[in-house]
């Protein structure tokens, strides 16, 4: 209550709390009076109590989500995506172009990235820009490269989806389907995604805390689909030296409050090759579950985010040096 | 180029820019040399050129976006919104709850804004929440209360749209397609919105620059749709004393760079209705087009977002003030 | 308390709040135990009680500020500054040169920004500057010109300091001792200003919340000098359109939690001399108490910041329209 | 130039750049005019161009520091510390209270780190608090007991200075001056630092990019100190799950730009013991030279930050953790 609320609105307030069913506990100071509110569902009532005469601010003390939750599901999920499961002792690494852009190129990749000890073969058919004139992807007809790519070399495949009606027919192609950050609220898609019942990656928005991250993942848990990743990929910040600032304490803040899984992706943060290695090493380091990692056969080539793609050579490198990190903190790869 | 970037790099580099029909101008200094990359659609090749050897980073020096700039359209388009039109010397108001709950308080919302001079009607029928398990609104009854209200008031109806299968039946009841902050970058439904030719407020990302909410604005217009109208409603900072931080420079910002024209929505960024009337008068002093405002006849009752709205008391007042600084400053209301 | 918190945990807890002398007020719900402490200087215990088994997380509700708090002093302050009242029905305008660069310029500025009705002279003597080898200001001898332009026209002079040892004698030749951004947080420097007692503008940090600015006032104000003004100058965001984003609800924000003025820079947050106008106008309709304004007879010639400098014409352009904002939002200038 | 700037404006900047004695390199293309500029001290003269008829915008490209950069010293350097090197194949650890409280829990915390395998002793004898009326540290007797540490232990000594009146007296007992984040741009500090030729820990401010911490570093090394190594300690984001955002971005961005090693402070960036662990490990594998931790040997009793303290446990088991990733990366712990 604000600093000096008289009686009345006081008592006011408790017959509220009351009459919506909660119980209230009033704590009364010699500055402030703070009351507690108990009960089934006070979230949805908290537009409710902030207009409430006197009432100086309410704050939340539940978190908005239930099934991400580590209080719901004790145990870290394992979540199995094609020939790969995620969430195991075992480092999961998916490598790949960012974009699908020819049968070569992308089947030359994914023999590539699974003999370096990739499990899953990342690479976009249908591509957000943020530039309307921008290349957005070959489509289903990169769906089926993908595909193609998954029966020669038994990799799992994870590719975006943008749009709810599309859901399904990527569905088919892909092993697991992506969500990208620009998606990350795009509730209508996570409810689509939901209700596929396939695994989905869930990447976190470039300006969502970690709260609205898990309570995102809840939209697709909702539905009955337990098969949730999350993926780290940066936030927006001030900093220009790096294209997002890669927020490698999600990982901790993750683990401790839900059970899902969490992938990162250093290749989109950092927006430059030359700082993917660095990251990728301490992304293992700081104990996530797996990988995201752009590679390209050319990466001058590349017609979508070149800059931040490795080429096969630093790929192979960074695989063998991620494996030494891996095996430091105890994780297979 | 790099410093020190050896001559072979740098003719390899101004070979690749030809090669690619693109005209090179360099300016070798000291310590740096410069290329200057002459010619159309040079951003797709951003990428490209950027993984060169000796190559330190490439800046883009055109705007991505061009049916939306100033350059293509010298004046301020005027759009018109049903009975409204937005971008003239008179300030158009949007007023009306966050959500349209029933269809008593939708209607005497709707003749209380009127009554003190809004042009528009604003209700959310389809609410993205942050929580899966918040109120997300009435759908399509919510869409019929708000034609009606249209048809008892004559005000303009504005209303958001967040799933690109819905996009038909809401241009159906509605005069101006919202498309909210979360759903700026979801390119599907813009290019369905675009399509649609119905009016489009566009509300700008809460991560997003404003050459991004312009580049967002240019897939629309590039559907042939030019009805395409801003909406600044704060951006997401360090700052929790407010939900959002409002960026009025954005108003300046947009009116130098584009043609077209801006409201702004203080409710939403304030969280707060107690400084909402700080911020609209603010809005209206730096050169807005109109505003957005949360209106509720009992906003202690709203079921989304009641610490926003101003009460039928509050917001004639408002109006009262808001038409003193609009004549400040040469506009009409 | 953390979920699941066992009975012991609980009456731990209980028992280290009755050691420390508050009182504990325990609310026992379904999902969670929420404690509330009362008591006084309990802010000084929540590292404690954060470190404590089964505490999941401790939230102050008290703001770390009293003397700087509007409770504390429910009138808005009036600080007297020279010749010049900040915090009255008047609009105060501060203007003059980002640096004083010689004798003639500033004076000539004073006379002119004094014909336009600006009440106070500003300008740097000592420049804090990001880069180690650009141009620091004149010191001393830029204190005397500023002084002597107050001589000439009755301007008071606010001007900034930067160092402790440099206080002294700042206060000899100002009559405002401005606290820049980047100081906000020097608190050695916070409570030398202090200790001078003169009157001292305390910018906002560029990344510090209002809660931490009037934590800053607070250590002026607790060495016994009341004469604090707050600026806002825009704090820093991703957004590279403006140099800063200008934060407007932040007068709001002050006006309602503190008894002090404040004023608003619109030259230093736009970076770009195009947005100021729109900035300032819409600075007074939010309910600023003042301007602080780049002003630069030929902005071009400025050794600091020209591109954000109006020059003479611009500014008298200005304030007439200024002028006409504040008497439509009840003020005068 | 601006779109469509005439001839006039493009032939009268070309005329100011050539008055200025620089070189100008115009590109002429379709839509826009670009011009390089060539000479010394360019970057003083961008206010100047920015406000030339016609200029659109002037875009630097020489980075704003050189003694800083890896150009001009390839190799990265080493810091003598008291006994101690940074820069090294060896991780440095420093470790330590957050404030210095009594001589027994030093004495006893500096035994402890030093068996632990680290190499300095940090604790602050003066500490900045956002609050006026918190605990500010001990001052010169603070100063005495982290003399005393150094002497029964051998670690070498870092503790921060905030007052530039009391860099000689601090310069006195430690072996190396930390200067904080909020410090970060006092740049009468950072001078007074450089010119006592004491080894410098230069932490990142909560909102600088590289460029300017890189910037602020370059004021000390002009001083003729080339003692500077730099901390990473997190910055101000959206996100509230950690006190800041640790970027560990900025380990590689700073070794690709810089010679300066560079520490990383997981304890301040995650505000809660329980993510310091995992944000430890992450930064030795991102390429760190070293680490600063907090360690109290009860933090529920610290009197400064207790929360995002160690106990002698938990520090312990990091070590050996650091000692394993450590040398997956190659280093020596």
């Amino acid at each position: 209550m604000e600093h000096g609320a008289p009686k009345r609105d006081i008592d006011f307030v408790l017959s509220k709390i009351e009459e919506r069913g909660f119980r209230a506990h009033p704590s009364i100071g010699v500055e402030r009076t703070i009351i507690g509110v108990i009960g089934d569902n006070t979230r949805d009532s908290i537009p409710y109590f902030q207009q409430l005469p006197g009432v100086e601010s309410v704050i939340p003390v539940l978190k908005p989500y239930k099934l991400a939750s580590r209080e719901a599901h004790p145990q870290t999920s394992q979540i199995r995506v094609g020939s790969a499961v995620i969430g195991t002792e075992a480092i999961a690494i998916a490598a790949g172009p960012c974009a699908v852009e020819d049968r070569e190129q992308l089947l030359s990749t994914a023999r590539l990235v699974k003999d370096c000890g990739a499990v899953m073969l990342r690479g976009g058919a249908y591509k957000p820009r943020t530039e309307a004139y921008a290349f957005q992807g070959l489509g289903k007809k990169g769906l089926e490269m993908l595909a193609e790519a998954r029966e020669q070399t038994g990799l799992a495949v994870v590719t975006e989806v943008v749009d709810t009606r599309a859901v399904k027919e990527v569905a088919k192609y892909a092993d697991m389907l992506q969500i990208g950050a620009r998606s990350m609220q795009n509730f209508a898609l996570l409810r689509e995604a939901g209700a596929s019942g396939h695994p989905v990656l869930l990447k976190r928005g470039l300006a969502s805390t970690v709260d609205e991250w898990l309570s995102a993942a809840e939209y697709i848990l909702a539905e009955g689909n337990p098969n949730v990743v999350l993926c780290e990929r940066g936030i927006r910040t001030f900093e220009t030296a790096t294209r997002f600032t890669l927020d490698l304490s999600s990982v901790a803040v993750v683990r401790h409050h839900s059970h899902l899984p969490i992938l990162v992706d250093p290749s989109h943060a950092a927006g430059n090759w030359r700082f993917v290695r660095s990251l990728a090493l301490a992304a293992i380091a700081a104990g996530a579950d797996g990988l995201l990692i752009e590679v390209h056969p050319e990466p001058a080539r590349a017609l979508v985010d070149g800059a931040q793609s490795l080429d096969p050579d630093n790929f192979r490198k960074l695989m063998s040096a991620a494996r030494k990190v891996a095996k430091a903190v105890g994780r297979a790869l």
